[in-house]
């Protein structure tokens, strides 16, 4: 499979998925969500063949997901964190934990929890310009200019 | 890389990426919310080689996301159709393509449009309870058992 196929598609969710179209990657970012940052530590709790992490990590550094911060020099060591574009994803990793409680045998399901309240949150799409549900609304795909950024 | 491991792992998103965590399934099930049912379009759209096609195709019936529908019997012909459990994916493209269009570099920007009014849709998750928007939330993922279905 030749992944330049994807990035040379003019398509949004075609170039997403040459960032962060394959399960390492993808679960990697979890794992950011979830507090991890070192190596050794994504290395134990994925279980991830070690050089498969180095160029997952290197790749997510590259597309700017994730930045590498130095916290040790004898030896070198840097951590991982998520840059904004990365914390961007967490509407794209809640929707995939959704639809993974609602469709797939996990024993436990994960959801939400409002930090401050304790509250579980379950978050759904709505249309920002009439708090419509997106489940309620029939909708169509359209391609337009982007505007200059 | 061996593709069970993310199904051993008891975590909804990990099971998720087992059954749409390549770059070809997910562009698959977006071509068939964009309405494209059989083989030949699949595979003139994606410019995807036929042996992947055929085998991502299976993969995703098996998994429930598409039905195969004949509609000719000399020579047999299938056309493919999006599930409950397909169609629930719409979240998650929708996600995802509003981040390629964040944050990747495509000419075109994709948006959703309602199809009664022509009005653009621009969806964004809010806590179901309180119609609060998640991204002014601090959220943390918890485990919790799955009710019995």
């Amino acid at each position: 499979m030749r992944r330049t196929t994807f990035a040379a598609m003019q398509c949004p969710i075609a170039q997403t998925l040459e960032i962060i179209g394959d399960p390492w990657s993808l679960l990697i970012v979890r794992e950011a969500f979830f507090g991890t940052n070192r190596f050794d530590d994504f290395q134990r709790t994925l279980g991830i063949p070690r050089t498969t992490l180095t160029a997952r990590l290197d790749h997510l550094v590259a597309h700017g997901v994730l930045e590498r911060r130095p916290y040790q020099e004898h030896p070198p060591r840097s951590s991982y964190h998520l840059t904004a574009k990365g914390k961007d994803l967490r509407a794209v990793m809640v929707t995939l934990m959704q639809w993974g409680d609602r469709w797939t045998d996990v024993d436990d399901a994960l959801h939400l929890e409002d930090v401050s309240t304790g509250q579980r949150v379950d978050p759904h799409l709505v249309d920002s310009a009439t708090g419509v549900p997106l489940r309620e609304l029939r909708t169509r795909v359209v391609r337009a200019p982007k505007p200059p950024s």
